[in-house]
C-alpha cells in the first residue's frame, strides 16, 4: 500500500513527540508499505512567526501578505527537516520536501491559496528508493515561483491533496485527538468514537470535525475519493474513517449531534414584502464577506414580513450597520439581535431515506422544554437555534435519545 | 549607484533593530541608490535551529547535512520577509528573495557550500520596478533543486557574491562593530579604526577581521574586485573600506596586530631525518581534515632532527595520536605538546618594500623579554609564537612600537 500520514501540530510539537512520529513512519513502512509524511509546523510555530510579523506591522496590507507567506512557511520547513532526522536516527532512510520541491502549485491568493496541481514524480523516485517522503504541508509556490500557503490548517489539505496525487490506499491524519465522536466528549461522557463516516456527515459535522480534520480537505477529499483516516499519534488506537457514502450507513439515523456557539440571530421585524428586498439585504453583507448561515422568512402579513438570519457573532455589528444602511426607512426598532443563541445539529446520512427524524428531534427537545427559535435543514442535517443556555442540555438529550451513547 | 548592503544577525536581532536597518535601506535609497539588502538570521536564531536539530542527533552522519540546510535556511528565510514588512511599514517597497529565487547556484557540499552561479535577472526587475530587493544571505540551491547554505558566517559571502554579479558599487557589511581596527581595542585601548585596507592584508588580519567579516567573503571580493565597506548598523560613523591594494598603502609598514590564543603546539624530537618524513607525519593529519598552521623544522644533527608544529587547540588530542600511528617507532617522550602559547602577527603591505620590519618585531619583543619560541613569515606578515601569558603585553608592546595607536 502507499500510505500517506499526516502529523499535526502537536504531535511534532517537540523533538521527543518528533521521534516518536519517527518510529511509527518506520513501523508503517516496515510493514512492507511506502510512506509519505506531511507535517505541520511544531505547535505554536506559526503564531510565533506570524506573531513577530504582528509586532512589525500589526495589519499588513494585501501586497504584504506574499512575506507572511515567506515568513510563515518556515515552521513546516524546519519541522521536514527535524523529522527527516529522527527518522534517520531511528534507522530508517529519509528525504524533505518543500512545497517548490516537490512542484505544489498554487493560485497566488497568498496566506489562502489553493492548490492547482502537484508533480509527484520526485516523491515516488525517493519511494523506490526506500526512503520515506517528507513533505512540508501548509506551503506551495504560484506559478511565478512564489512561496504560497493553504490559510489555517492548511496541511490538512496538503495531505489529502498528495494522497490524491499519488493514489494513495489511505491519507492518515494525526492529532491529539483520536478520532470524530457522535458529540463532544466533554458534554456527552457517553459520546462514541464513530468508526466510519462519509464525506457529506463529515462536512456537516464541521463542528466536531474542525479540531481534528480541516473542512478544505474533507471537500477535497470527497472530489479526489481519498479515504481519510482520522487517528492520535499518541496511540495505536484506530480512529475514525472519512470515506464515500456507502449502503450500510443508511442504517444509522443520526451519526452526529453538534452545537455551535459562535453565531448570533438578527431580526427584522416589519420587512416591506416585495420582490427584491432580500437581495438588497443580504448583497452588501456578502459583499463584507459575513457569512449567513441560517435565514428564515415567515410568510407576510398586510405587506409586511419578518425576517431571521444569523452571522458569526464576531461580525453582528458590523452586520447590523450594513442592514440599516440598505434598509434606512427601516425603524431602528424594528431590528433586534441576540448573540445568547446556540445551533444545535443532528447529521447522518441515514435521514434521506427514513423519515420522522425531525419530528422526533422536536420531541426530544420539547419534552426537555427547550424553545426551537430557527429551524434550518438540508438533505442530511437538521439544525435548530436555541437559547445559549439550552444548548449543552440540548445536545444531551439528543445525543442520548437517537440512541448514539456507548 | 547600485548599493549592496548586508545585514548581521544583531543588526536584525529584534523586530525594533528590524525598523531601524528598514529605515537606513530607504534613507540609502532615498539618496538616489539602487538597494539591495541582504539578510542574515537573527541573532541565535541559527543556534536554536540547530540546536534542535542536535537534540534529535548530536552528530548527523553526511547524509543527513542536507536536512540540516533545510533546517537552517529558515533563519534567513524569516529575516528577509520581517524586513520587507519592515520597510513596507516605513513607506518603502521592497520584495524578499530567497536563495533559490534568485537562483544562488551552489555545489552540494551541504553546510558548507560554494557558490557557482548567480542569476541577478529578477533582483534587477524589482530594482527597477523600484523595489528595495531583500536577499536572504548564507543559503543556496544545488543544481538539483536542494537548500544548501555556505557555512558559519556566509551571508558575507552571499552579500559579496551578489554584489559581483550585480556589479555593485559597493557592499556595505553592517553589523555591531564599527570597522576593523589596528588591534583590539580591549587590549590596546587606543586602537585606531583603519580607514582603508587592502583585501591582502584584511585577510592576514583574520583574527582582528572573523568578527565583522567571514574571510571567505574577503577572498570572494578579491577575486571579483569587489568593494568592501565593514561599517556599524548602529550609528552612521564611516567603517573600514576592504579595497585592492593602493600605491599609498606602502606607506604605513604595519597596518594591524593579531593575536590568536586557539593553537596548540606539538614538538616531535628527534625525528630521523629522512625523505618522506614530513610527509607521513602531515599526510594523516591533512587527511583528517586538521588545519596545520606553522611547521619549524630545524637543521638536523646526526641523523635526526626536531620538528614543530602548530595545530587548532581542538585537534591536539587527535593529531598526536596520528602522529603516534605515523611514527610508531617514536619515543613516548620524544613528543611533546604546548596548549598554553599565542600566535602573534604584524600585518602590512609596506613590509614587502621595507627591510626591517622582523627586526624591529624582535626588538621590541626583546625589550619586554618575551621569549619567541616559534616564527613564521609571509610576504606581508610575520607571526610568531610566544607563551600565552604574554600574549596581551607582546600585542601593546607591538602596536605600540610601531606607531598604531591614535
Amino acid at each position: 500500500m502507499l500510505v500517506v500520514q499526516k502529523y499535526g501540530g502537536t504531535s511534532v510539537g517537540t523533538v521527543e513527540r518528533i521521534g516518536e512520529v519517527a518510529k511509527r513512519c518506520i513501523a508503517t513502512q516496515a510493514q512492507g508499505h511506502q510512506v509519505v509524511v506531511i507535517a505541520s509546523a511544531m505547535a505554536g510555530e506559526t503564531n510565533r512567526l506570524l506573531g513577530l510579523a504582528k509586532q512589525i506591522d500589526d495589519a499588513p496590507p494585501p501586497e504584504m501578505e506574499r512575506e507572511l507567506d515567506v515568513i510563515a512557511a518556515t515552521g513546516e520547513q524546519v519541522s521536514v527537516g527535524l523529522l527527516s532526522l529522527a527518522i534517520h536516527k531511528a534507522g530508517g532512510r529519509a528525504q524533505s520536501f518543500l512545497g517548490s520541491q516537490v512542484r505544489i502549485i498554487t493560485d497566488s491568493a497568498f496566506t489562502r491559496a489553493r492548490i492547482k496541481s502537484i508533480d509527484a514524480a520526485s516523491i515516488h523516485d525517493a519511494l523506490k528508493a526506500g526512503k520515506i517522503a517528507v513533505v512540508a504541508g501548509f506551503q506551495g509556490t504560484d506559478e511565478d515561483g512564489n512561496i504560497t500557503t493553504l490559510g489555517r490548517g492548511g496541511s490538512d489539505t496538503s495531505g489529502v491533496a498528495i494522497a490524491a496525487a499519488l493514489k494513495a490506499d489511505v491519507c492518515e491524519i494525526y492529532s491529539d485527538v483520536d478520532g470524530v465522536y457522535t458529540t463532544d466528549p466533554n458534554l456527552c461522557p457517553n459520546a462514541r468514537k464513530i468508526e466510519r463516516v462519509s464525506y457529506e456527515e463529515m462536512l456537516e459535522l464541521s463542528s466536531l470535525g474542525a479540531k481534528v480534520l480541516q473542512i478544505r480537505s474533507v471537500e477535497f477529499a470527497m472530489k479526489y475519493g481519498v479515504k481519510i483516516h482520522v487517528r492520535s499519534s499518541f496511540n495505536q488506537n484506530p480512529g475514525t474513517w472519512v470515506v464515500p457514502e456507502e449502503a450500510q450507513m443508511e442504517d444509522v439515523l443520526v451519526a452526529g449531534v453538534t452545537a455551535a456557539r459562535d453565531e448570533a440571530k438578527v431580526t427584522l421585524l416589519g420587512v416591506p414584502d416585495q420582490p427584491g428586498i432580500a437581495a438588497q439585504i443580504f448583497r452588501p453583507l456578502s459583499e463584507a464577506n459575513i457569512v449567513v448561515d441560517m435565514i428564515i422568512q415567515n410568510v407576510s402579513d398586510a405587506g409586511r414580513t419578518d425576517m431571521t438570519f444569523t452571522v458569526p457573532r464576531g461580525d453582528l455589528r458590523r452586520a447590523v450597520e450594513l442592514v440599516r444602511r440598505s434598509l434606512p426607512e427601516m425603524a431602528e426598532a424594528g431590528i433586534k439581535t441576540d448573540d445568547h443563541i446556540a445551533k444545535v445539529s443532528v447529521v447522518g446520512v441515514g435521514m434521506r431515506s427514513h423519515a420522522g427524524v425531525a419530528l422526533r428531534m422536536f420531541e426530544l427537545l420539547a419534552k426537555e422544554a427547550i424553545n426551537i427559535q430557527m429551524i434550518s435543514t438540508s438533505e442530511i442535517k437538521i439544525s435548530v437555534v436555541v437559547d445559549a443556555k439550552y444548548a449543552e442540555l440540548a445536545v444531551r438529550a439528543l445525543h442520548d435519545g437517537f440512541g448514539l451513547g456507548s
